[in-house]
């Protein structure tokens, strides 16, 4: 049987561990920056970044959720999915299904005009699933993002323009 | 001379005028679903969900810059750019760069680990723009979103998996 529950601090170590397998899946475990005092300080502190759901199967750890809300200048409050995995051991059962509903519910609660989420432009199978439960692809859109140094370079100039 | 400072709740008359300006301009003014008293509870009330900066032109409002914070679970916290716009006649001024170099200052003075924001992909000058301020596009992403109804039929599921 599938469940679904909110992460608690206790949740830190799986929640490390998921969000490194999803690295892996992703054939990126590099770019895992993060450490679990980081994750443990932004999601259960006074003003949490983000809110996450854990799928549990028989009592087994089998994916998670990672959520976060963002704002539509055209509509208002709305939600961004950062992160949905299940392990590949528990593929197939829908819990990737349930781990939506669960977020799709949150956003309902909240009133959210949109929730929202991306996805690889190859990954035919993800994207056939979306859009079966009622999503839509913005084909036009494309992703921009600046880092490290380029955001100090890029901010170093207020202190001429200022 | 350009003068950029923080959005204040006697901003949103103005803030609101420059959100339809900007939608005007994407050809989408039937988009914004947006009243300015929502706009002033989400952005001025205890946990507002978005800051904004003004851009004036001696004197007179020339453009606005409006973000939120976002959470990356490789990197950690990062600042999401939802919204940079100038009006068309005090373009050409820098005022654009201007608003950028204050949203880096404040992505860096948070520490955060990327800026972000979108493009349409065929608006290669601001491609091109942004390539040079040190930003990178992400070709293989594509945003799907969910609304409305769609949003309240898949959480509706949870009445029967939870």
């Amino acid at each position: 049987m599938t469940t679904i529950r909110p992460a608690m601090s206790s949740d830190i170590a799986l929640m490390y561990s998921l969000v490194r397998a999803l690295a892996e899946y992703e054939r990126e475990p590099h770019s895992v920056k993060i450490t679990e005092e980081q994750l443990l300080r932004d999601g259960f502190g006074p003003n949490p970044y983000y809110e996450c759901l854990i799928a549990e199967e028989d009592g087994q750890a089998a994916g998670f959720a990672l959520y976060f809300p963002i704002y539509s200048t055209w509509q208002g409050p709305s939600l961004h999915l950062e992160d949905l995995f299940v392990l590949p051991k528990f593929r197939g059962k829908g819990i990737g299904k349930a781990l939506l509903n669960h977020v799709a519910a949150a956003a309902s609660r909240r009133g959210c005009a949109r929730l929202q989420w991306d996805v690889l432009d190859w990954n035919q199978p993800a994207i056939d699933f979306y859009n079966s439960i009622g999503a839509i692809m913005l084909p036009d859109w494309r992703r921009m993002r600046m880092t490290g140094d380029a955001i100090k370079a890029l901010a170093a100039a207020t202190e001429v323009s200022a």
